[in-house]
């Protein structure tokens, strides 16, 4: 190794990123399959479609890093030059692989189109590199060792580099660096407060044992974040089980997953175990808490239907929402528990949850200020509701509704009991 | 100028950026607004938390090129460094700032909130520095001359970093570097057809004039790029005018829009234009047409309301299409288009857009392949209609039935006397 820890550098290649015309996710991609492993980028350098650039920055890369991870310009057309290029900066002449050229044929057969002669380029490997198949496209990648570094290459598409990495560059990189100390990182996700109200509840945790602690914004949900490292897997597992617990004593249900989960799954899951049905009522969020929901593959079990109620007319109309609640406008928690209520009633389900607000720009002649959302479920036993004040443009302020209607049902799935006796906390945003 | 033309190179800072826990977003933000001077970065690197990192990076890029725009790093906690490393990078001490003190105080107050002490180093900026003012948080940025580069230090937070990008950082760059020759790039958005054949309806214009042409897939949609170079902003604009119409001649109704609107901005505008209103009733999509409609600003005006009928019983129920319907299952044009009447007629609007399909994995029983997808548009002298099997994951498939569904709308609202003898295009989709 070049230094204490394996050092790993990230060159991503495309004048469509430096041109902003294309968002990078793939260093994202890289550093979270790396994570898995303990290990973190350590630099990542973004250069045009240029020779020149990619050969100098192969070889810096090379000569400071133990592995260098390049992505994109495999590509058929003139001004992919990946492969050229790094030839180059290895002293490697590229070779034709017939197998490759066969391949090739075959994909665009498989589509009754003609190989055009330019994608014959993706047929060619520098001397001495091992070769990364495609992974549904037409690039394949390569491994090549230069100046004491593994260099990968894969291709920029991010779905066929992400499968292309797992499968093959991870393996390699394990291989290499067995990990003698494991870092590991929980995400407890959590919503209901802000930032620091959240950071406020678990103070006299931080700093107070070996996990670190760390807190990550998501406009709406509030990630806390602990890391922990160690001589093995299981140590590092177990010191985080033990203060996962004490998270977990102190923000209690303000916590809707551990890990990746989304919200939608983590509902999903809740109305899978105790059999229950849902449907919706929405106004300001217009479906965006039923495409949410239905974002979970096998949702059709549980989610049955909803109501987009846009205009006022159409809450009295096909969610029976009494008309004398309107008059006093349609943002208030009586509105949105009538919305609920009609919609469990007309879709014949267990749940229901409604949404309403005024999201502006403008407040649309509602007596409310912009930003002011009431959020309902309704159940078997009455309807539970809240309204807020929430901050941020348009758009943000639709999500968080978006989030708080399914983390209501959520508070209402884990613990029935307390739906008489609720008493919401404020959703805090910040982009 | 160090080189022929304005070099100008971004370094992005922050641990999270590095680890995947944050999508950089800001390189994007800062190459499209260098786009509207015709400049593009150069180069991008994206450093660790580390002053040393920092402080080599900024000398590096600052002997390399023109400007340097440095992201990140400016908050108020212990691993936010880069005020202290710019200074140090070059040679230039921090001053305290008495006026940035008390606009903390007074950011603070005003959120009924003290300001903790670590909040102090925020009012510090190294000697020479020209202020660049908070937009929004609590991080002033600034500029400083180096090496006779232009170094400008921002927030990483994208609004914040937006804000005082186009407020003061632009106006500096613009000043500095009066673009001689201008160079505009016109995007125009297609929808209907995959990437080859829609370049291949414009192939003949492909190098036949001074104006270049680009593809880019956007998972649906296809933008063609077109950009022109020369002396002045009338004349580029006068090319790119002339092009345009050779496309339009070519493309016709597949283009959806030029510049930079959404289907659902078109769409709005249409029906505000011919004063309509608009109804939903998803299946597949599961609201995200209704909420992608309801994204614009003013969309109450003319979407209604909608329904989501997730489950077959609810097309029947609340739907009211015929039982034997679908006896054929769920996923087919007739079902679509009797989904799109009843919606019509529920919410008394001039239109109505359906989606059915099987989003997978599995058929969940349909007897279509994953990936179908049926769509209709009810109208006042009937329906249209269309199915398609779409390719890529779930989401994907989603996605672009939504568009599909907003671009049925579209065409009939372009044409309505086409309804008739409508022969729709199929949507190809490729990440």
């Amino acid at each position: 190794m070049k230094g204490d820890s394996p050092s790993i550098a990230a060159l991503a290649i495309g004048d469509e990123l430096l041109s902003g015309e294309v968002l990078d996710t793939n260093l994202r991609s890289i550093a979270v399959a790396l994570s898995r492993l303990g290990l973190v980028v350590t630099r990542h350098v973004t250069v045009p479609d240029e020779i020149d650039d990619i050969v100098r920055d192969v070889r810096l890369m090379a000569a400071t890093s133990d592995v260098v991870i390049v992505t994109g310009g495999l590509g058929p057309t003139s001004d992919d030059l990946t492969t050229e290029a790094v030839g180059k900066a290895t002293g490697s002449a590229l070779v034709f692989h017939p197998h490759l050229e066969k391949m090739l044929r075959d994909f665009f057969g498989s589509l009754g189109r003609e190989m055009r002669d330019e994608n014959l380029k993706q047929a060619y490997l520098p001397e001495g590199a091992v070769e990364v198949p495609t992974a549904g496209g037409t690039a394949p990648g390569f491994m090549i060792e230069y100046d004491g570094a593994l260099i990968a290459v894969l291709p920029g598409v991010p779905r066929e580099m992400e499968s292309m990495m797992d499968s093959h560059v991870m393996p390699e990189i394990e291989k290499r660096f067995p990990a003698s100390e494991t870092t590991t990182t929980r995400r407890i996700l959590t919503f209901g407060l802000g930032e620091s109200d959240m950071a406020g509840l678990v103070a006299d945790r931080i700093g107070a044992g070996p996990v670190k602690y760390g807190f990550l914004v998501m406009g709406g949900p509030i990630v806390v974040k602990l890391t922990a490292s160690g001589p093995g897997a299981a140590a590092v597992e177990a010191m985080l089980d033990d203060e996962q617990k004490k998270v977990e004593e102190r923000l209690g249900k303000l916590i809707y997953a551990v890990g990746d989960e989304t919200m939608e799954e983590v509902v999903g899951q809740l109305l899978r175990e105790q059999g229950m049905t849902i449907a919706t009522a929405e106004s300001i969020t217009a479906g965006m808490v039923s495409s949410r929901l239905a974002n979970v593959p096998g949702s059709s079990d549980y989610l049955v239907g909803g109501v987009i109620a846009y205009g006022i007319g159409e809450k009295t109309k096909v969610l029976e929402v009494p008309d004398e609640l309107l008059r006093e406008g349609a943002v208030n928690r009586p509105v949105a528990e009538a919305m609920a209520r009609g919609a469990r009633e007309l879709f014949g389900t267990d749940l229901a949850v409604s949404t309403t607000g005024v999201a502006g720009p403008g407040t649309g002649g509602e007596r409310k200020p912009t930003g002011t959302v009431a959020i309902a479920l309704s159940h078997a036993a009455g309807e539970m509701s809240l309204e807020r004040k929430l901050p941020g443009p348009r758009n943000m302020v639709r999500n968080i509704a978006t989030m708080a209607a399914l983390n209501l049902v959520r508070l209402h799935l884990v613990d029935p009991g307390r739906a008489e006796h609720f008493e919401p906390d404020t959703p805090e945003g910040r982009e």
